[in-house]
């Protein structure tokens, strides 16, 4: 992979949309998340505006469940005395955004049969599925990939209560609950932290929760404080290239090629712009 | 599953035999492995001897690699000047035992198509494939298999560094090195601990290793001081029913049941034996 990586070219990489970026900011760093407003456009701006109104400053992480999710939100939202007030602008409920018309998305969709979906493939940098027979996309849950958690009712998250996929991935969660982006940076700050110690992973003493400093909007940080993150482009011949390479490995080592590949299985790679370099570029290796 | 786990009954569950079962002692607690012989009978038997040699006490975890392995043994490994000795009777090295003849082994086949493999399913309680073309079986590499490193020949393992993955299932490995288990209990005590600071998640600075306390094989450990565990039996009408009820979930929560299911994403349940009543059953909840 760091083959093709050191082979790309300028074009090959993006910029990422600094309202459409959310930075969780915990003492140990900062979690960078893509958001996917064309998958879901009414949590996005519920989660942009309440980013801006700074509801999830002194909030916390509250579910660590061990090959699943870190979540976080607030951890007295089931206490009406008690709850955070969401905040001037903040609808309470938004309808389902489990899948959305395949019209007007380009994926470049992997050559694999993926098993969960009829296709799979990735959606502007986001890992993806869609079904021709109805016509619908979605995003697929792989490790990274965000949610917004709900209760027994299809209408009844709000994208204040945030979850990632920290484990194998759920796909049976497609089309199940709404997904609103990705974590493009620092996901090891969230995956290793203590699992939780009371059912699905909530934390059974409130003390044991990871506090949240900030979780703020790209947009509205200084330009000096963002992240200056470059993420591969998927819509490329260079992520085909990639693609292959993750398919059938090259590598000596390997003596049996898979091919095969899933689309949980294919990183999407980032780099620091600033160093913007082919031999800078950050990857993960096996 | 919860409702699938209530009807079973004794028969439906197995104990671990001691002389295949491994206890990783760390400070935080312990991990259980459950080893096996049948795909992989000359690294167990190092393994096997290993452990009743005390090699691993005193040695550490060594490297965290984010969403793949964490793996342990010596540090000092690679200087000669520096490493432990095996010991009496511990082969340098052993032939690959990446899979082995399908014939005799009995595979509880998933029903939905596996894509990194023709064929998947349950062999005893194993993430296992096969492939009736070449007439070979192998473990798969799922969340808690455990594997033997090796460097760039295929016969340069030996069992004494092992890894566990924790993260989305790496299948590519499969059939590139040898496997030799299954971490049955404690896998969050791997899982959550620090990512490694230098590359491939090997820890840059010795001083941020995790000691190893002991691996001991459990006939070697006092009755007493056995964990008491039984594993669901993979063979069994039981465990179709439980598949079946991870491939469509009945619960009102999901709106769209998935139809399909992947040998990473079924847990294998374990409960505690001296609790064996079906209310008491320990099982991942989704």
């Amino acid at each position: 992979m760091q083959q093709v990586l050191d082979s790309s070219r300028p074009g090959d990489w993006r910029t990422l949309d600094p309202k459409n970026t959310l930075y969780l900011e915990l003492a140990a760093g900062r979690v960078v998340i893509e958001l996917a407003p064309q998958f879901a456009p009414a949590h996005v701006a519920n989660i942009r505006a309440l980013a801006s109104n700074g509801y999830w400053n002194g909030l916390s992480i509250n579910r660590v469940q061990d090959n699943y999710v870190v979540q976080w939100g607030d951890g007295n939202a089931e206490d009406a005395a008690k709850r955070k007030p969401l905040g001037r602008g903040i609808k309470p409920k938004l309808p389902a955004e489990f899948a959305r018309k395949s019209q007007g998305l380009a994926m470049t969709v992997l050559p694999d049969a993926d098993g969960w979906a009829p296709q799979a493939g990735f959606v502007a940098g986001f890992p993806a599925a869609r079904d021709s027979a109805t016509g619908s996309s979605w995003l697929a849950h792989c490790y990274g990939t965000v949610g917004a958690g709900r209760d027994m009712a299809a209408d009844s998250s709000n994208g204040a209560e945030l979850y990632v996929v920290i484990g194998q991935s759920p796909r049976h969660l497609d089309r199940n609950i709404t997904t609103v982006g990705r974590v493009i940076q620092g996901i090891e700050l969230l995956s290793a932290l203590p699992r939780g110690t009371g059912p699905l992973g909530f934390y059974a003493d409130p003390a044991q929760r990871t506090p949240i400093r900030a979780i703020r909007l790209a947009s509205d940080v200084p330009k000096a404080e963002r992240a200056n993150l470059e993420v591969l482009r998927t819509d490329t011949p260079l992520f085909a290239e990639l693609v292959e390479s993750r398919r059938n490995r090259r590598d000596d080592w390997y003596l049996q090629p898979a091919g095969h590949i899933n689309i949980c299985n294919v990183p999407v790679p980032v780099r620091e712009a600033a160093a913007a370099t082919p031999a800078a570029a950050k990857s993960k290796k096996r």
